[in-house]
């Protein structure tokens, strides 16, 4: 089966420990093609091994290219990730536009791939050329440098968040079911007549407002069921009715 | 003046190194409020500002805590970054939902925190239940270990992105602007009669779709002038008119 992801092409890479961080950024967020034009050291690489923390059981073993043009011939469309300013007329993107529009190719049955260039001297504008369409993640002007593999982590990460159905917002219940209306409304009636028989409703006119209040403040923290049973357990700790259930029992 | 940007908390952090590195992707992103809480080595650490390659130039000496209570005791709200799923009622975010979430309450004068547990264990379920939200990074579920300094890489490139104001797509146009379209249709008339004359148009009828056709391609490219000055001179070369010029001459 052909590998759609979109493929990750280190051209020029020197060093073996930033091929292994970004082989490991790689398989946290699910991609497998990694792609190395020309590494300095050759391949294998035991630093890269190292580096990598076993994200080679992940991926399978990268392609060695001569060239950028040899690494990128399968791809329909590639961008370069640059920090430099290029006087080169070429889209520019935000890493998570670029990732949304790979995302949107890949279901075109069309294969991305994200260049990214030697650690001192960053893509050549040869090998720019070559690309359709640059990256540039934007970051603080006063202190911009990003090494190889953070650049490759934020680009993955943005890839996989453009395939990644996750919530936004979700509230973690845990084993407790969120609490119906009825079975939040059962603990609030019971707390409303308890607080009346307590004589916090000191002025009747401004009960209905106080309950309000009251209730908003409960409805917000979006309770389980648990949570009701504990605030029961509680309001009846308080008007000493466990304190009289011990001494009765 | 009060620092309003989000606040960066590690808690208990074990290596300098990584303390280094957060602080260097801080400085990426322009975030400047470190605080530790409890750090094992001590503070300062000669590891974490040699592996900050800079950064702390950037940014104040981080403030030191004993307890994450007080590290968060003037911050409205606080993001927990955790990996694994906890058993605690808690709203769960994206980073990116967190981050602006985070830049909303900026604007209304609240000051947000993100805390980052110790590196082998993570955050505590005490401290996870001081803090307002959960973040959970998505990553592949078979390879989910990121390092502390990369969650704090990927937290602070998104509280940058909420800030940013970049654009997520343009067309870095270089010193030409881009041509108006009647600069491009004065090439495009002389492409068209050029064409004529050499006999491009085979079936007259077909003439119109073929324009279009041929438009369309160079319309899509979103010339420049210069870039439109080029293919008037290509069309000159092709027709031959540039070597009768120089046989001329």
């Amino acid at each position: 089966m052909q590998n759609t992801k979109p493929a990750i092409i280190l051209s020029r890479p020197q060093m073996g420990e930033n091929i292994g961080a970004a082989a490991r950024a790689m398989a946290n967020f699910g991609l497998t093609d990694l792609r190395l034009v020309a590494p300095r050291d050759g391949w294998p690489n035991q630093r890269a091994v190292d580096m990598a923390s076993g994200a080679f059981d992940h991926i399978p073993a990268p392609q060695i290219f001569n060239t950028l043009e040899d690494a990128i011939a399968d791809l329909q469309c590639v961008y370069a990730t640059t920090a430099r300013h290029r006087d080169m007329i070429k889209p520019v993107l935000t890493p998570a536009a670029a990732a949304q529009d790979a995302q949107r190719r890949v279901k075109d049955d069309e294969k991305a791939g994200f260049v990214f260039g030697a650690e001192r001297t960053g893509l050549t504008n040869d090998e720019t050329a070559l690309c359709t369409a640059i990256i540039q993640i934007p970051t603080n002007p006063a202190f911009s440098s990003l090494n190889l593999a953070q650049a490759v982590l934020l680009v993955a990460h943005h890839i996989h968040e453009a395939q990644d159905n996750t919530a936004e917002y979700v509230l973690q219940h845990g084993d407790s079911p969120p609490a119906s209306r009825e079975y939040f409304e059962n603990f609030f009636g019971r707390l409303e007549e308890e607080l009346e028989i307590g004589g916090f409703f000191s002025a009747q006119d401004l009960k209905p407002t106080m309950l309000r209040n009251i209730r908003n403040m409960f409805v917000r923290a979006d309770l389980s069921e648990q949570e009701v049973n504990t605030l029961q357990g509680m309001v009846s700790a308080l008007i000493g009715k466990k304190k009289r259930e011990k001494k009765a029992g």
